[in-house]
């Protein structure tokens, strides 16, 4: 894995990053980092591999190239309808264009995000199909909205699985709060059950009231699903000391007595 | 296993309770449902098995016998403290029981059940913890309180989760709430990613407002911590449709596009 940039994800924060890293590494995947593929060497038989901006040679039978993602608007643009700072489609809670009875919908389009308030393009499968129900609703005379998202992803690197919600730091930050942020390390079993591994989690919260902002995990279990509490409290404007009185599921073999998600609640709240 | 009920989970309702019977035949556990006990056979050598009401004897070399738990409060019924109709100690919100400095934490307590605004005899072992570091903080001086429970618990039997959050639909009936249930499955992964299987989930609306009022679900995955989601919208009485609105952290090994969650609150919404 050769990246041009010195990062492997640039949606988490630089603590899991490092487990992404190490997860990788661990896999047996040569990670370098900050090295510009310069070269895909081959000739009529395939390919050989790839030759860097070092002069590196990597050997390789198949070649995948990740360069990102943008928004397809050409019809669009072409159709007259407006575009935002982000290069997607601007459209209100009913998924209309600026053309009257023109609809968009999915990764076309810029979305609400209910924490920073401000119009993003969050190119994700659910938020996409989500519109399109939206859409299709208010295109066949009824009246639905959507309601935005709060930023919630999730990834699996082999064994280990990698989540966010709301704003990073910077994010938070560039948005205007009075950023800090928290970092928490949990079993995320019982200590006396087999198995299980370690889940990092960082809080970013708003000083001046308390309100969470976002969430980062890393974890080799229930990582998935522990990031979607924290959605919902995105959703809903809580404090960090609200999410620390949930009464949380707990057994053994699924969590510690007091979960990863309160001790990072708790931990926050304190700050 | 031999059940002197008809059922093997009272906590949980009977479509779900189906599958916990299946989990265990499925893994060689022969259940007998509605057949007592009357005798623990064997001599000085050790225990050879049991003998049951209808004169059936099942060899054992080792006999576990369930009778259930019941709160420990002798010390404080002969100190003069209060105890519930449960059996339980009478506390406030900040463990205080009725008798001046003494306070009183964990499973000899009652607690508040914050859906049906009731106080119930509820002994797990996060409640517990937390309703110590309450009495603690409060008995140190320092002014804490407890915000009580939704009702939230889960096991795991061979490879299943069963969950629950809140009231079930007998509970929330009996508590006065117009009240109806849904019934959904999902499956636990996106369709095209290996493994994963079903999740099955119950949610109990209170028909005149939408409200939840509680949550059941059984999978071989991703069951303990969905629950939590839910039960964060118990804390914060949640409508179901304000549920339905969640972003959801979605990758095909963890979920379907729309979240098992989603699923059971449009089903519910719709309703």
């Amino acid at each position: 894995m050769i990246n041009a940039t010195d990062r492997v994800m640039n949606t988490i924060d630089g603590g899991l990053r490092d487990r992404v890293v190490d997860e990788l590494r661990g896999n047996g995947v040569e990670v370098f980092l900050g090295e510009k593929v310069t070269e895909i060497t081959g000739g009529g038989e395939g390919v050989s591999g790839v030759r860097t901006e070092t002069g590196r040679t990597v050997g390789a039978g198949l070649v995948c190239v990740g360069i990102g993602v943008h928004p397809q608007v050409e019809l669009a643009r072409t159709a007259g309808i407006e575009l935002g700072r982000s290069g997607a489609i601007v459209t209100d809670e009913r998924q209309r264009t600026n053309l009257s009875n023109v609809y968009a919908a999915g990764d076309c389009c810029e979305i609400l995000h209910r924490v920073s308030g401000q119009r993003v393009w969050f190119p994700l499968g659910q938020p996409a199909v989500r519109q399109g129900w939206v859409a299709g609703d208010n295109a066949a005379g009824l009246d639905a909205t959507y309601a935005g998202v709060v930023g919630t992803n999730v990834v699996k690197v082999f064994d280990l699985e990698v989540a966010r919600t709301g704003l990073s730091l910077d994010e938070a930050k560039a948005a205007g709060f009075d950023a800090t942020m928290t970092d928490d390390q949990s079993a995320s079993r019982a200590g006396y059950y087999p198995g299980g591994g370690r889940i990092r989690t960082h809080l970013v919260t708003d000083r001046r009231t308390g309100r969470l902002l976002g969430a980062q995990m890393a974890g080799t279990e229930g990582v998935a699903q522990r990031i979607d509490v924290f959605a919902a409290a995105l959703h809903l404007n809580l404090k960090v000391d609200q999410i620390a009185e949930f009464d949380l599921a707990y057994a053994p073999p699924f969590a510690p007595t007091i979960d990863p998600i309160l001790r990072a609640a708790y931990k926050a709240d304190k700050i």
